[in-house]
Formats: structure tokens, sequence, C-alpha cells
């Protein structure tokens, strides 16, 4: 076996964060690298992806995963190179991805559940695209709107936060799957992106003009799937054009997530009963078993050059802490990852 | 044919209500009974059914149906005999069912699409009973439940109003599925009348100590069906019990319907997200092709003395402002019916 002489650099959570996360909120550690137990493998970290969801993980909270200890390794999914094994499942040189943390490297059991570390094949794609498109955000975008969202051909798909890692996904689908396909995002530069990069039919700028002028424009045979990404006033707005039985997506609710009152609830949740629509949350972890089909459908569109994968790269893992908060400013453009190494 | 030399008398809607309905929102109008033209009847009302519906249908607002407008016969349904008719359709004495209005007297089209006669067999059941059980409440509590909620034996279904029109059918129906049944309702008379005329295996008072408590002490297991009548804080609530895969029913929101302020949106909607949980809404009129199969199921069970119909009787068509108000103080016990004949 190989080792390095580094030392491990991590962030770990020293406080739970009230409203928006402060610097303070982290503790930067240094340790020096460990030997090899058999069994083990050590990964040299190279991309980390930052996700909304990270904030939820921060707060002591029944959720669908277990909240992140004080004192612990942030939790983050990443991708890394592995530098050295004790175990026949990966050999030196292998990229893998898995959850890694918020860490310089990641030393632990090659089988560890938390991490369910996988081999990625970074001739099919970058590794910047593995933790995008064909990385959590996509099988979450993929199976959410094809398994919730049930979109046909000619019918209205909304997504919102459309210019990031989940929603870019969404919408592309939508319309290889042949839906009118309007996003909504923050800023002219995202809105233009996402119709004459990625082919949406318009998207709406929420800070620039209504929302509800934009759907009456953009929607004008009202909207069948809702892909939400954001929650608040937005969804709220979005319910009040819904189509008889269209299908809302919860997938996050990012304008909430730094909320220091209560969630603001969808005060036109009514408009389901009226329309006989549905709302229904949706978890990635729960298309586990099949992220080899979301892949292999994925990265067939992006071969043929009929989807893009548009990342928003951070140099740095001391940027960490600042990187993290371009989410809820709604800073990146792009699905957000951190370079390690 | 024969004619009656009685008046009509109505409730005409006089004005759009702010808040609870006033007295002073009703015009009560006395009008001389006129001559059937062909293929017409005319029905004297015996009873009518109230309904919460009825509070959203005053409202200048899109809904599943339109408004009611100001000076129209307050839309309701009801069941009547036959006295006169120049249809093949019903012969006079027949008991038919329908959107008779609140009026003595409904004379029109034998096939009226609004009002949509239909015969009812009052040896099967008592004519209260096809207002309810075997009614429009009936078939939306049979249909919402199996449809939307989709229960399973050994699951936890609840549902508030539970004593209400809908609701008590709702547990009585998932109780012969072999579901875990928990009512919601105000006050220990009603919570008493559901354990133990319904047989509900419980009844939360939201009128006396925490439903959040009551949740925890009564569903062990968690909620894995809520159907919703009513809205507000319970719905809520409910929320924070759902288990994995929960199906909430959005049937009506009772206690938001006289909002002069915003309706009060579930803070709590993330807990879909969580639980990988859906909320739908469901009207009635969906399952119009079926409610042959509805009837016939809620009239065996009766029949064999397996569920119950339990009406409330407001006699007299000159009471129909107070008793509707009835329904949105929590005064009724049972499905509220008004005796006219």
């Amino acid at each position: 076996m190989t080792t390095t002489n580094l030392e491990n650099l991590q962030f770990r959570l020293a406080a739970r964060p009230v409203g928006m996360v402060k610097d303070s909120d982290w503790q930067k550690v240094s340790e020096p690298l460990r030997e090899l137990a058999e069994g083990e493998v050590q990964i040299k970290t190279q991309y980390l992806s930052l996700d909304p969801a990270m904030r939820g993980w921060m707060n002591d909270a029944k959720s669908y995963i277990r909240p992140v200890a004080i004192g612990e390794v942030m939790r983050a999914g990443g991708i890394g190179e592995v530098v050295a094994s004790k175990s026949p499942k990966f050999a030196v040189g292998d990229i893998v991805s898995g959850g890694l943390g918020v860490q310089t490297h990641w030393t632990g059991a090659a089988d560890d559940k938390s991490a369910a570390l996988y081999k990625v094949d970074t001739r099919l794609a970058p590794a910047t695209t593995w933790l995008n498109t064909l990385g959590m955000p996509g099988m979450t975008a993929y199976f959410g709107l094809l398994e919730s969202g049930q979109p046909k051909a000619g019918e209205t798909v909304v997504v919102s936060g459309a210019a990031g890692a989940v929603g870019q996904t969404v919408g592309q689908v939508a319309k290889q799957l042949g839906c009118r396909v309007v996003g909504i995002a923050g800023g002219k530069a995202k809105c233009d992106f996402v119709v004459n990069e990625l082919g949406f039919d318009a998207c709406i700028d929420y800070k620039e003009g209504s929302v509800r002028d934009g759907l009456k424009e953009h929607c004008p045979k009202g909207v069948d799937v809702y892909f939400d990404n954001v929650g608040g006033e937005i969804l709220d707005t979005v319910l009040t054009r819904i189509n008889m039985k269209a299908r809302i997506v919860i997938c996050g609710a990012i304008s909430q997530y730094n909320n220091t009152t209560a969630v603001k609830g969808p005060a036109n949740y009514l408009s389901l009963l009226v329309n006989r629509a549905r709302m229904e949350g949706i978890v990635v972890f729960d298309y586990a078993d099949r992220y080899h089909l979301g892949v292999a459908a994925l990265a067939g569109w992006l071969k043929e050059g009929k989807i893009k994968s548009k990342e928003d790269v951070v140099d740095g893992i001391e940027n960490f802490p600042q990187a993290l908060n371009m989410l809820f400013d709604g800073k990146n453009f792009g699905k957000l990852v951190l370079k390690v190494a």
C-alpha cells in the first residue's frame, strides 16, 4: 500500500446554526492521516457536492436522515481517488463517489454503509458531472420527475430553481419527453441560460416582475406538473395556476431552510381539492436500486448532446463555509461543486 | 297531471357573505308554482342536505363548480316526491334525489343536468340515509378513502370531522377494511358516539386536550392515511405524525371556510418530503359513473348492520339560515339534514 504524508483537513459542525450558517458554526480541524486496517481504503477528495439539503442535516430534527452531530465531520457527497487500499473492492487509482464528508481525505471500510462508495467511470463523463447530472441531483430529477411528476408529452412542466442542480435536469428531461417546459430562476443570466443553453421554452425571473404574470404568459394551458425546489411564495403562486389532476413534486424548499420563524405553509393548498391534484414528497435514496437505469438514460442523452450538465466550481476546501451559503443567496449558477484537490 | 295550489318558498342568495353567513345574506321569497311544460316535472322537497361545501359555493371564486349567483335560489341537494310530471322519466309518487335547491318545490326538465335527478328506493333505506351514507357524503367517503387514501388492512386511518357526514362513513368503511381507525371530533358526546356506536378504535376530542398527545396515544404506529375534512391546525398536527408513504386525502377544510383572512396553509407540509408522503384533493363528482357501486357496497353493510348512518334533522325550511351555520359551529351531530315537508 501507499500512504501520503498529508494531514486530513476537515470541517466539523461546531454549533447548530440559527438562520443562515455563520463561520463560527464550523470548526476547522487538521489531523494526521491514520494507517489503514484490513478492509479499509483511503480516498483523496477531488470534488465535494454542495447541496441545499446539507442545511437540513445541520438541524437537530427528525428527518429522512439523522442529523450531523456536533463535533462530527460535515456530511457531504464527493468524488475522489483511492490513494491507499487494504480492500479487494477498490484499487489505488480508482475514482469513487460517495459520502466523503467535508475533508481532504476519507478513511474507512470499503463497504461502509453511510459512505456507500461506488466506482465511477470518468471516461464516460468528467468528475463534476458525476456529482451533478449523473449523481444525486440527476437521480433526484430523473426519478422524481418520472415517478412522482409523471409528465406526458404535450403537458406543461414548471420547475423552480431551474438553473440549479436538480432543476436543470428536470427541465431537460421533460423536454426530451415532449413537454412544454417553463423554468423559474433568479436573474436574467440564469433565465437566459436556461432558455438558450438548456432549451427550456421559457423562464420566469422571480426577481424581476411577477411570477403570477409569468405563469399566465408562459403557461397558457395551465400547469400539469410542478417540480418544486423552493417552497414559499413561489409554490403558493404556482398552486393558483395548476390544472385538473396536476402533480406537484415536493423536492425541497430552499426558501425556507434558513427560517428562524415557522415554515410558511402553502396557503393555496385547497387548490389541490378544487383541481383533484396531488402534492407528493420525494427523496432520492428511495430509487437507489435503480440509479444505474437513471445513469444510463442521462449518460446517453449527454453523449448525444441532447442535455447538458452545468456546474459552478468553487476552488479550495478552505472556502467551504462561504461556498455553502452561495446556495441560499442564489449566487451559484448551476450545480455547486467545491474543488478540493 | 296533478298540481298543488301551494306557493314555492325559496331562500335566494342576497349578498356574498364575509366570514360567517348572516341572515341578511339571504332573501326569503315566495312565488306561485308554475304550470309544467312538456318534459318537465315538479318535485315537493322532503329533505335538504346541508353541507360545508355550500359555504364555498357562496363565494365568487373559481372552484370545482360555478358560484351561486346573487338572486339565485341557493344550491342544495335534496330528496322529494314527484307531485306532477309531464315526462316519461318520472311518475307522480316517485321519490327522487338531486339538486333541488333550498326551496319547497323544484320545477324543471326531468333531464336537467345541474339537478341530475335520480330515483331512490326508500324501501332500501330511509330518505335521510339517501342524503347521507347512500348520498353524496357516503360517496365522498367511500371513493375518497378507497381511491385516494388506499388503506390496507392493519394500517392506521385517522379522520377528522369523525361524527360528521363524511367522517362517520370514512371511519366505518376503514374498519370494514381491517384498519385501526382513530377519529377526531369536537366534544365528549361525539367522541363517545364515534367509539361506542360506530366502532372506531378511539376518538380524540380536539376541544379537550391536545390533538398531538391524542395521536401519540392512539396511533402508536403512526398515521398511514389521514382523511381531512377540517384543515387548519389539526391538519398541521397530523402532518407531524405521518408514516412513510402516508396518504393525506384533502376532502375539505371546514375550519377555514369562514375565514376573513387568508387560509392557513399547512406549515408542516415538508413532512410530505421527509416521509415521501402525498396529499391529494378529491371531489365526489369524479366518481359519478361508479356511484351505483358505492351505493351497493354501503347499502349491503347497512343492511347487515355493519355500519350505521347517523343524521341530525332540523325541522322547517324557515330555519335554513340557522341550521346551515350549525355546521361551522360544530353543533350538528351526524349528517345535517333539513326537513322541509
